[in-house]
């Protein structure tokens, strides 16, 4: 009996398209293995008879079209490509045929949904600058890329713990982050049913997976640190590749030496796997097993395609201890441990902070890059000031937009309760959206070619006085639409050509409208052009009675 | 009958100390005028027998010892001072004085409360690259200084509008946000009983308070920006200075020539105040009042010590319209109007944008600084994307955090109801807690002197798992304690040794604590000592039976 067929787990999850959005599939041929790929987008159509296709994380689940069965799994769409295709040298890894030169379906959906060319990913993925996380035992996933010439991504954290939560919450956790626009989860479950809570998620996952399996290996020796071993820990990250687990935090870099760099930080060691590899490295006085045993966890992540995260177990944890000693020590060694898994050709991404102030982020990029090949960045925040416990997921928005402007590739996300509880489903929501207009705040800064357009159809909207588009085009439009409508609750207003702040004869986007008209009735299409019909727009003015501002009964 | 003897108004306002906190007052005594000045700090007390000191935006609503009547209005404290000064030259002004080499009363305050020199103050007033808004019939103002040097200072702006909103509701909404960190007020409004409204939010103000004269004199000619006139907005800043307005925003630089510039935007003008002025123009094609007669404005503002705010109406209202040629010739007009007013012994400082993607918002700043010589610049956000609204007090918080480390001067907060709908009180909360985050962050990276103290105190409350304490130095306590009781309620949570996030097994903290407690029994001083010590470790581990962690039951 697997997981799935047990029967006591009734999962309900949220379906249906995003208010104003509709999914919609692009088809093209994949040459390599002659499968039809369908990548996914979300549509939203405008009251101007135009569209804008958007990036669209969030799988079957908006999809009014799609029969959705959390007991049956997504469809394993990728079985089919994986069974036409050979390995190169041995491996079945994106890395692998990136470095032979292979375009993998992989390869080429991401690129579509990129809008990138191909041969673009491919050699992105040969550098090692991208990574595609997708362990070929999760065939539902839906390709995605991680690396800083594309969009920046989002991770989301869910995962039960000790004090609360059950595998039906988990799995709408999951659904739920996608539907906003996480483009990985990682499942940290700490609690109880691990293995079954992780087997519920993948099935039924549209994205990438990934975990710690340092916290499952902790469960399995009751808690004690002391206790872990080699072998608890390989039998868990094989337990985690065979379920479909597409990318793992391993904590290698926390060597016995580094741990007393951190014994006069005002923090200490923040990360939980961080903490525990360094309170084993101090029970026996030996190197960490992550880090000894590093090539034989290659060869097993190579097996799957798993994609390394190589974990940041002295991140700072607060301002005071941002880019010190230990953090840039263990920086060093992921650098050497992630040309080692390469040469494996195992995918690597490298994690990074934390809590570090504006002033001292681009130096964590530049030493990243240098020491790590351009490996895929994939930080945590970074909280920009300490101050506002609460306020995170906007302490740290501050510092992710900051880092993934300067190349970070994810970014994980933060929520309200950091540092003060668990969250649930509004926290979850807050901290994706947040998280996903940082992203785009840097996709905008990195000048990433379609990014722009996005906020330009929607000012457009603004402009035009379009509301239901503008909230159509928004990150949220269920927020956006409530808003609007505690002020000007009625029906009309969604079509009033002014705005509750300023009232119809405050609008300043009347008036600009009306320049604009009167440029465009004149056939102006010149600056100049535009200066010289100004002249007469004086008297105009005039004999329309000098209303710029209709009254508000005649809308 | 002044408007605080209408009976009709009952004013409740939100009193009592924050959280955690009491207020306390520094008495320094004025050589110049022989008067002691009481330099109020919100002081936080520790578990450790500690204090932290913070600096104090709420007047007296928060002194558990103060009588609170918006009746009465609060204490006329400076009037003390302004009866024991001469003017310099026939102007009454900080920037005349500073310029004479004399410390006022209100550089002294400042000073203190920055943690300056005063002499310090005096130059950076007298170089016009701080301001010191304080017009001498608001006496009830505890003096604060705007400019790159200081503190990074938040405006939030209130103000009823024709749709909604009472005289009551808005005195609460300036005792509210100066509760929470407000440095200084707006007060925009356009609907009923403009002057009323004013008055009782200046005799119960601490903070500045600023205006856009514009708005009351278009009420004037009922709405119609063609029969605006030098007269009645010349009528309406007198009235309004009289009352005590200590900065005014001045659409000036709104020129004839510049409004064709904006006719090919995606989002036209979306100042109010930018928009009236262009219609205006039109109207008439004449050029700006406002422009034309601004030296005698100076005269006016000059006889109060009003500080102007050089509004950019032409401020970029979309990321495709950031950094245009609109924007940057009316910015060349501020430059030359800011050196006109200082020739006038008049404050000064600018306002910025608005809409701009990260990358283009160092340009800004280095161009306000260039054009305006150094005047405090005054920026609304920037917003780093338009594609999140019901965020953009997010959205902004990025770019105010960008551009205060960059050198902006004051920010003016966003709530998440912009562009949608009226702020409520949450909403305003929301914003000023969000924009006292961003420009703490801008602080800490400018390198502020006592910036990080705050940080430092707040991470060691959390490392050493006092959680009330870190609840007490959080910039909002009751958000941070509610969200701690969220998961864990019960009164033992708030001494526990570990968070709900990871909870008692896998608690980070726990072992960097025993690493540091470790060093420290051995006297160990310094990281070389420490590693030494460290070999030592693996022994006394396992005499403890492995035990980093401690059961739950323990604590």
């Amino acid at each position: 009996m697997t997981a799935l067929d047990d029967h006591s787990v009734r999962p309900t999850v949220t379906t249906g398209p995003i208010a104003g959005s509709e999914k919609v599939h692009h088809e093209i041929h994949d040459p390599a293995t002659g499968c039809v790929l369908r990548i996914p987008r979300r549509r939203v159509g405008l009251a101007n008879g135009t569209h804008i296709d958007l990036y669209d994380t969030s799988g079957p689940y908006t999809d009014s079209t799609a029969a959705i069965d959390p007991r049956a799994g997504l469809p394993r769409t990728r079985e089919a490509w994986a069974a036409r295709r050979e390995p190169v040298g041995g491996a079945a890894t994106q890395l692998a045929w990136a470095k032979a030169g292979l375009i993998t379906p992989e390869m080429r959906f991401v690129a579509d949904r990129e809008g990138m060319d191909p041969e673009a990913v491919r050699a992105e993925v040969a550098l090692g600058r991208a990574v595609i996380p997708a362990n070929r035992r999760h065939p539902e996933s839906e390709p995605m890329a991680i690396g800083k010439r594309f969009l920046v991504k989002v991770n989301a954290n869910i995962g039960n713990s000790a004090v609360s939560s059950s595998i039906e919450e988990e799995v709408e956790k999951m659904v739920w982050a996608t539907r906003w626009g996480a483009d990985t989860v990682m499942d940290l479950s700490t609690g109880q049913r691990i293995h079954e809570t992780r087997e519920w998620i993948l099935r039924n996952s549209p994205v990438p997976v990934g975990t710690v399996p340092l916290y499952q290996a902790l469960e399995k020796v009751k808690g004690d640190p002391a206790r872990l071993s080699w072998e608890v820990y390989r039998d868990t990250v094989v337990e985690q590749a065979e379920q479909g687990v597409d990318y793992m935090t391993v904590h290698a870099g926390v060597l016995l030496r580094y741990v007393p760099l951190t014994a006069r930080r005002v923090t200490g060691i923040v990360s939980r796997g961080g903490s525990i590899m360094a309170a084993w490295c101090l029970a026996h006085h030996r190197e960490n097993f992550l880090y000894t045993h590093f090539e034989e966890l290659c060869e097993i992540l190579r097996g799957y395609d798993v994609t390394f995260s190589l974990g940041d177990g002295l991140r700072p944890g607060s301002i005071a201890d941002a880019n010190d000693e230990a953090q840039f020590a263990e920086l060093r060694t992921l650098g050497e441990l992630t040309h080692l898994a390469r040469a494996h050709d195992v995918q690597v991404m490298v994690e990074g902070p934390g809590h570090v102030p504006l002033h001292k982020i681009a130096e964590n990029v530049r030493l990243e890059e240098e020491l790590c090949g351009e490996a895929p960045f994939y930080t945590l925040g970074p909280l920009a000031t300490d101050i506002a416990p609460g306020y995170d997921h906007i302490t740290s928005a501050i510092g992710a937009a900051q880092i993934a402007w300067h190349g970070t590739a994810m970014l994980c996300y933060v929520t309200p309760k950091e540092h003060l509880g668990l969250p649930d489903r509004d926290d979850v929501k807050t901290g994706v959206i947040t998280y996903k207009l940082a992203a785009h705040a840097a996709d905008l800064a990195k000048g990433h070619p379609r990014a722009q357009e996005w906020d330009d159809a929607l000012s457009q909207a603004r402009f035009e006085f379009r509301w239901r588009d503008q909230f159509h085009l928004a990150l949220d439009p269920e927020t956006a639409q409530a808003y609007h409508d505690e002020t000007l609750p009625a029906e009309p207003a969604k079509t009033a050509h002014f705005c509750s702040m300023c009232g119809p004869k405050f609008c300043s986007m009347r008036i600009s409208q009306d320049v604009r008209a009167f440029a465009e009735r004149r056939g102006l299409s010149t600056t100049a052009a535009i200066e010289h019909g100004m002249r007469e727009k004086s008297a105009e003015f005039a004999d329309g009675g000098n209303r710029v501002y209709l009254p508000l009964a005649d809308d």
